[in-house]
C-alpha cells in the first residue's frame, strides 16, 4: 500500500500568499494543524472574493445570495511549517459537479517546489437566503474554469454525494 | 508608583466556565495572550445572550438589532494559564453610560481565590441596521443591573467618549 | 456512488465536551470548518494527557519524549453548529500501525444522536528530541485498547505509509 | 472628559504588514477585537526575530533564554476592520524600563492616515530558564532605541509595576 505521490507546485494555477502568525505555532514548536484549513479557507475564499464571483456583506441581509460551504475537507502534513514566515497556498479546481466544488489545495514554504502539506476542500454552492444547495452560477463555472481549473480537472452532472 | 490590588473572586457577579483548547498554548507553552479577550468576548456574550438581551441572527437579516460592539479591552497578565484545563471568568458591570457599558472581568484557574488576568472591556450599544450607537435599552439596563452590577457601580448620563 | 453512513453515538468509545466560543462563528453565522479541527484537537489530547500518556512540559526541554503528531486529517461536515452551546466529541481508535493511530471523531450537538460533522485523524508517534517516528509505546498500546479502541478496530504491523 | 487624540502614522517607527484572514470576520461581520492583538503580538514578535533579538527555537530546551512576556494589553477600537484585504501594524517604543517594554501600536487599514484601531502592549523580559524577569539585555536596548524607539520615548530606571 502506498500513498500518491505529492502534487509539485506545477500542479497549482492560482496562488495566495499569507503571512504566518505568532500564535499559529503550537506548544510542539510549529504550526498547528487546525491553521492550515484556516489558510486553505483564506486562500479559497479570496479567490472567489477577488474574482467577483461574491460578496460577504457588512450589513445584515447584505452580501450575495449565492456562496459557498465547505462540506469535506482533508489535509496530509508532511513536514512542518513554523513562524516567522511567509507560506504560499497554491489551489486548483479538480473538478465541477453539479452544486459542488473540488478543489487541491499545497502549501508551500517560500520558494520550495515541494509542498509542506497538501490538501482538499469539497465546496458546495448555497443560497444564503434558503441554505439550500443551488447549482453553481454560470459565471462561477466560467471564471474559475478560466483561471483556476486544473488542465485535468472534469465537469460532471451529478455531485459528490455530501449531505 | 504602584499597581491598584488584584480583584479577588467576591468581585465578580456572574461566572461562565471556559474549557482551554490545545491551540490556546503557544510556542512559549501557555495561553498566548489574544486568547484571554477570545475568552472575555465568549464570557460576555453567553451572559447577554443567556439573559435573552439579544440574538445573533442564524439568517442574513436575522438577529436583534441592538447589539453591544467592543469599544476598549485591556488586560494585566499576572500568572500564566495552561491547556488542560478550566477557566473560570468572572464578570461584573462597572458603570452604565448612555449607550456604553463598563465591565471588569477576571480570568481564574479553578478554585484559584486570585486571578490570573484580569480585564476591562467598554462595549457600546449599536443598531446593527444603522451601525450607530442606541441608548441602552431598558430590559438591558434592568436585567443586568440585577444580575451582574457589582454593588459599587455607577449609572451615568454621559458616556466614556469612544470615538 | 453513495457516501458511507455516519456514524452515531454508540460508535464512540471517548468523550470530551466543549464550549464553543463567540470567535467559533464566522461571517456566514456558524461555526468555521477549520475550529472543527481544534475541537479534534482538543478532545484527543486531552484524552491522552488525561490517561496519563503524555506531558506537554511547561520548561524548555520538559515534558515527555513521546509525543504525536497528527500525520493527516479529514473532517465531513453535516449540519452546522453555532455558539452559543456545547458540542460533545466523540473518539474512537480504529486502527494501530506500528508508530501510527488513526481516530475516528464525531462533533455532535447536546443530546444530538446523529452527529453534525464526522473526522479521522492519523497520528504518528515522535520522539520529540529527534523530531523521528517511534513505535508506539507499551503503555500508549494498552490504555488506548482499554480505554478508546472501537471493538472493529484492528492492530497491524505496518503503518498506513505517511511521509 | 475626553479621550486623547488618536496617533497617526507618523507616531510609528516600525511596520509590518499582516493579511487579513476569513475567519477573523465575527458573526458581526468585522474583524473580531481579539483578533487584533493577534495582530499586535505577531507584528511585535516579528521586529524582535528579525532583528535577531531573541530565537523561539525549534527542539525542546533550544532557542534563546531571553524572550520578552506580556505582562499588559490594550485596545481602543475605532472603525471596524473586515476581510478580505491587507492591515498594516506600526510599532514604536514609548517607554524602557529596567525589565520593561512600553509599546505603542496602531492597526491601519492599507494607505489609510489615521488607525482604525490603536493599542498598548508591555513587554517584561524573561529568562525562559527561571520564568523570572532579567533586565534587558543590551543588545534590545540598542537595537530597539535606534530602529523602533519613539523619539519621545524614556529611558527609566524603574519598572512600571508588574506582577
Amino acid at each position: 500500500m502506498s500513498r500518491p505521490p505529492l502534487r509539485p507546485r506545477a500542479h497549482y494555477r492560482h496562488w495566495h500568499r499569507i503571512d504566518t502568525r505568532f500564535g499559529d505555532n503550537d506548544a510542539f514548536g510549529h504550526v498547528n494543524n487546525a491553521v492550515y484549513y484556516a489558510w486553505y479557507d483564506t486562500a479559497l475564499n479570496s479567490f472567489l472574493l477577488g474574482a467577483g464571483l461574491y460578496q460577504i456583506g457588512q450589513t445584515p441581509g447584505g452580501g450575495s445570495d449565492a456562496i459557498a460551504y465547505i462540506a469535506e475537507s482533508s489535509c496530509r502534513y508532511v513536514s512542518a511549517l513554523r513562524y516567522p514566515g511567509m507560506v504560499e497556498i497554491g489551489l486548483s479546481l479538480e473538478r465541477f459537479g453539479q452544486s459542488s466544488l473540488s478543489w487541491h489545495l499545497g502549501a508551500f514554504a517560500e520558494h520550495a517546489q515541494m509542498p509542506s502539506a497538501e490538501g482538499r476542500i469539497v465546496q458546495v454552492c448555497i443560497s444564503r437566503r434558503t441554505e439550500r444547495p443551488i447549482p453553481i452560477p454560470a459565471p462561477w463555472r466560467s471564471t474559475i474554469t478560466e483561471r483556476a481549473m486544473h488542465p485535468d480537472g472534469v465537469q460532471e452532472k451529478a455531485d459528490i454525494p455530501w449531505s
